[in-house]
């Protein structure tokens, strides 16, 4: 275990965090905010990552038990500072919440325990949304576009924190591949702004709604979220914006470089828009009788089902109200989750067609016992190691998600709440059902439940791994 | 496709249900009831079954496809059939609510629809508690162990009824297998009614609660269950004859022939007497509060696990008023089932372990790229093709109770009920939790429902694949 470099890679996160930190300390002073809490902690971040990253190790070799570890450390890490300016500030007095909040900003869950969002300052508020961009397309992806790395370590890093099944560089420098994918996450960022501040949305607002839709956050600064606007165009808008976020964001490339034919025949791109457009036609037809008609039933139906399966959480309408029929298909695409290398959460489109796959393989062999079948994405065959991988995954997410409704099980709650708000967190929606529902927080959880939703965002952004190697003491033995 | 050999088989199985329904026929005019409609069913059940058995085909053999086909087809027919006692006597007026309960009784779920089942005529009673008996041990190995038939094709019918990851012959010869598992489970069941009578009870609410102990079913012929005997003997016979038809019954066979060692460190059995053993201490805890000390919660604690780890349903406490983290472990020892080879639901112990093994392997895999590492059970490596069969299986249970869940849900009731009910159903347990549990019943649910719930208990007894078979046309097609 090469303690030395893992140490001095985070210590040059905590300095990346203290730059990006100066960010909401600007839009606080130009506020009139308070600020001491921000610069108490750029402070901090600077004297404990400057000690952290002091002397470069001769030994810079990381293998993949390393690179788990890197990951896993540098998201507790980043959030257990990035709490601080709630803290410090009085803006949330637990640190637990503030931890809590942070946490769920990073890994773009956006659940939050706060229940008067709008009593926060604009460098609070600022920081907050920006958490939700800075950890959609990942803190490492973007350490890794900006500070100069040797090449050949850096595979198992990405590995661990871009999402899916299977991770391809779009290019053959690691470093260019980070490079493309931040130009292209804020060129998408940049247009969402613009189309907001069409709708008369205020800059900084647009600003703030565009961090939290290109991350797949959830955070608003509003109390009634996206519904404090009541405009079908601001809806439209950001429903759009929220289905784009949760694409691949390797077929943004290939649009770019023109190759459309490829981008527009990836299979996983049809099922997602196919699930899209099945899960709104339910819901529309199913909630038709509690609004005006088709048209206005298809706006509220089409925003939450764009906000819940790209696991933003952006509530337009308390869907909570709705018949438990619609309310079962949100759940359902929490689970989905969006495409593999998107900024969303779920256990993405990609492996959820490797596993309805390999279900009719596997129903196959047993009528035909004789006739071998494989499994292909794309027009390619999925190897073994994939497939194997994929159904690690099923069924380690699944336990972790009944040990974490045994564990939330014990605040009590009806057995609703306790399954969506684990559910919503390790799937980074926001968002659960009843208490913890559309109009609801998590302020009323216990200390445990908070501490075990944490750990559930976490395994959800970071895909189970890295987190069960940081819990798991046997993993840190030698080999 | 030999569709000939699949209806004189079928035949033979109706003509089979003709002589067992004699039982429940002699019941009845021993207690003085309108036997009339037992008459019909029998006199129906003979001339059907000998119209569709009448010529022997020519060519006997039959294939995976044909097995599976049979096997979903008879515990089909046997149902429809076997509820027309219920239904032409006028005990449960609607079909539908008849052919629910004659599935819940052969699939020995011990769902019911009855809101007051004392009402029914004592020859009812017995055959509602006697198609627990008779589903219990399955009814194609009853078939194996009294037809002459050919050997060759019988381990296709067998592998598809005896659930577990892998079917494995005690003896060489099937015919014998399936004599001596009958034993076995006649003897077992012999001893328990002794047992029951020794506390009192008379001979025939014994018998029956033997029969539904035996089948792990649930059916009471008291409305408030087991509770009704209010006796801590009677709990405690009833719990331990619970807890060992949940073990794989090869583990009897083997004490028979005085291979003791062999039986005790089977892996299977430390694991499932070691997840009781925990449940029971956490549920003890945290019911004590509720009850006049920890005997008292150690006595409900002890049945409710017993029952429901083994899917059988019997009640002495209403569990949904127990706080939610021990009706949380309720609903997963749900999942977790007894042990393969007994006559209990669940995903069985043996796949659990494969699973959570299979998990620590992927999570070994993650970190030691290199490394090499198998899954092993009782010593012996696990191969490929089962571990395979594990996963698909495991995904399609998942995929199969989503689906459940979202039909249920068109019936609007809470969530947790709604969940529940499609849980029960799908492990062949009984209760559900609220308007569903421990003192509920299934009578409220809309016919969708009690159809889709239906499947799910079928789906669950034959361990999904003959019922997809059946569902899926293009199992239909020539190969």
């Amino acid at each position: 275990m090469n303690i030395r470099m893992i140490c001095h890679t985070l210590g040059n996160i905590l300095r990346v965090e203290a730059a990006l930190m100066m960010l909401p300390t600007l839009v606080g002073i130009i506020y009139g905010d308070d600020v001491t809490a921000f610069y108490a902690t750029i402070g901090i971040l600077l004297v404990v990552g400057s000690a952290m990253s002091f002397r470069a190790p001769k030994n810079k070799n990381i293998y993949a038990k390393e690179g788990l570890l890197t990951v896993a450390l540098c998201w507790v890490l980043m959030s257990a500072f990035g709490a601080l300016p709630f803290f410090l500030s009085g803006a949330i007095p637990s640190y637990m919440d503030a931890f809590f909040e942070t946490v769920s900003g990073f890994t773009t869950t956006g659940s939050t325990i706060l229940v008067d969002i709008e009593a926060l300052p604009m460098g609070m508020l600022f920081w907050r949304s920006f958490t939700h961009w800075i950890g959609g397309m990942g803190v490492l992806v973007f350490v890794l576009a900006i500070i100069p790395m040797a090449e050949g370590r850096n595979m198992h890093l990405m590995r661990a924190e871009v999402p899916g099944p299977t991770v391809g560089k779009l290019v053959p420098k690691m470093k260019s591949t980070a490079k493309i994918l931040y130009g292209l996450y804020l060129g998408l960022t940049i247009i969402e702004v613009g189309f907001l501040m069409a709708g008369g949305m205020p800059f900084i607002e647009a600003l703030l709604a565009a961090f939290s839709t290109a991350g797949t956050g959830g955070f608003c600064i509003k109390n009634a979220s996206i519904a404090y606007y009541n405009s079908a165009y601001i809806d439209a808008v950001i429903t759009v914006f929220m289905i784009l976020f949760g694409i691949n964001f390797n077929l943004y490339y290939l649009i770019l470089i023109k190759r459309f034919k490829q981008a527009f025949k990836s299979e996983e791109l049809r099922w997602y828009l196919g699930i899209i457009l099945t899960a709104t036609v339910l819901i529309t037809l199913n909630i038709m009788h509690q609004y005006s008609g088709f048209m206005e039933a298809g706006r509220y139906a089409s925003f939450q089902v764009g906000s819940i399966i790209t696991t933003t959480g952006f509530i337009t309408a308390d869907y909570g109200q709705w018949p438990m029929f619609s309310q079962c298909i949100l759940l359902l695409l929490m689970v989905f989750g969006a495409c593999a290398g998107s900024t969303g959460g779920g256990i993405k489109t990609a492996r959820l067609i490797i596993l309805v796959k390999s279900m009719a393989r596997g129903i196959k062999q047993m009528t035909h016992p004789r006739t071998v079948s494989v499994v292909t994405l794309d027009g390619k065959t999925v190897d073994d190691e994939t497939m194997r991988g994929v159904n690690y995954f099923f069924t380690t997410y699944i336990a972790l998600f009944a040990l974490g409704v045994l564990l939330v099980s014990l605040d009590g709650m009806a057995f609703g709440d306790t399954f969506g708000s684990v559910l919503t967190c390790i799937n980074n929606v926001g968002p659960g059902m009843g208490s913890v529902g559309a109009v609801g927080n998590f302020a009323h959880l216990s200390v445990l439940s908070k501490g075990v939703l944490t750990f559930m965002m976490l395994v959800g952004r970071l895909e189970i791994f890295p987190m069960l190697m940081l819990v798991l003491p046997s993993m840190w033995r030698k080999q």
